[in-house]
């Protein structure tokens, strides 16, 4: 394999998956495939992330991967979960976020714990796996930072103080959830 | 108990659990509590409800209930739930179920089941006990109907091709889950 199809329009996503890719699996080229997007019509990370992966390898014949992750609110019963990229009806990383502060206005700290969760599809001939990473924390009062992008602002991981947007880019890939996602990804086909 | 207080700011609840308990225990007025609402910061209908029981009791010394409610959606793990009322960030009926159908607009119809559950708390001296109604449907794709309030025009209970906002006031009044929840209280009342 040296060339590996990544089902996203996220510019943000093939950057990071082509540093981490690029450090455990180093002659593998990350592209990005544009083509159409098919429907999310699943019901699971793991169902939505298969049916962009199925798509873009059938579109090209090559390996090909896709996420699908979000922000898992334990109060909520794990939305905005699937859902995490519409939450507000629209696709505004700023009114997602804007809007899941206001749902928890009224909730005390001790009940604000959430995940990230990230599962990602990999589906070439004969090959169908997939690989998921959960990064467990916190939703923080008020938006803070400006790096990374979607809820990164307003979940603080476990053990900081720093949202997700405050952490160092490099620290941020070694430990999220799309980065440990991501990590199994690489393990795997550095095998 | 000849009185009894209905701690909710919502005039159509009122109406509501007036004709329920005056169908069942014709002795009892239901007088609604109009003080200062405390923060709903439960995470479950039970301890909000309790929260306002609690309150409107102390407050006027009477017997006292509240009820939660919201639409609990099960592809979205029981969300919107606590948060109903305020989905959209706003107390809006018209903007939370518009972001309700947009969030769910990918979602086919055998993955829509949702329930609509109440939890009623009813305290007084030496009482303190709860009840709860669950009308179980799915979310239509579009709003319909001028009946009922809240997600009424967005629920189609299980058995009906009509949503909840279609249905007649007395056949709503008879079936739903706080008609079942404010039965449990009045039969409760009338022993």
């Amino acid at each position: 394999m040296k060339e590996l199809i990544f089902a996203t329009g996220n510019a943000h996503k093939v950057q990071e998956a082509a540093q981490i890719i690029g450090l455990r699996a180093p002659g593998i080229s990350v592209l990005p495939y544009s083509g159409e997007s098919p429907a999310e019509t699943g019901t699971s990370f793991l169902e939505n992330a298969r049916i962009k992966s199925l798509a873009a390898f059938q579109a090209t014949g090559k390996p090909a991967f896709a996420d699908d992750s979000g922000i898992c609110v334990d109060v909520m019963g794990g939305a905005p979960g699937i859902f995490s990229a519409i939450w507000s009806g629209t696709r505004s990383d700023v009114a997602n976020r804007d809007l899941l502060l206001a749902q928890l206005k009224e909730i005390p700290i001790e009940y604000r714990q959430a995940s990230f969760v990230c599962t990602i599809s990999l589906i070439a001939e004969d090959l169908d796996v997939s690989f998921t990473g959960v990064w467990p924390g916190y939703i923080s009062f008020e938006a803070r930072g400006n790096g990374g992008f979607g809820y990164d602002p307003v979940f603080i991981p476990e053990g900081f103080q720093l949202t997700a947007a405050e952490l160092e880019p490099e620290l941020k890939n070694l430990i999220s959830h799309r980065a440990m996602a991501m990590s199994e990804l690489a393990m795997f086909l550095a095998q």
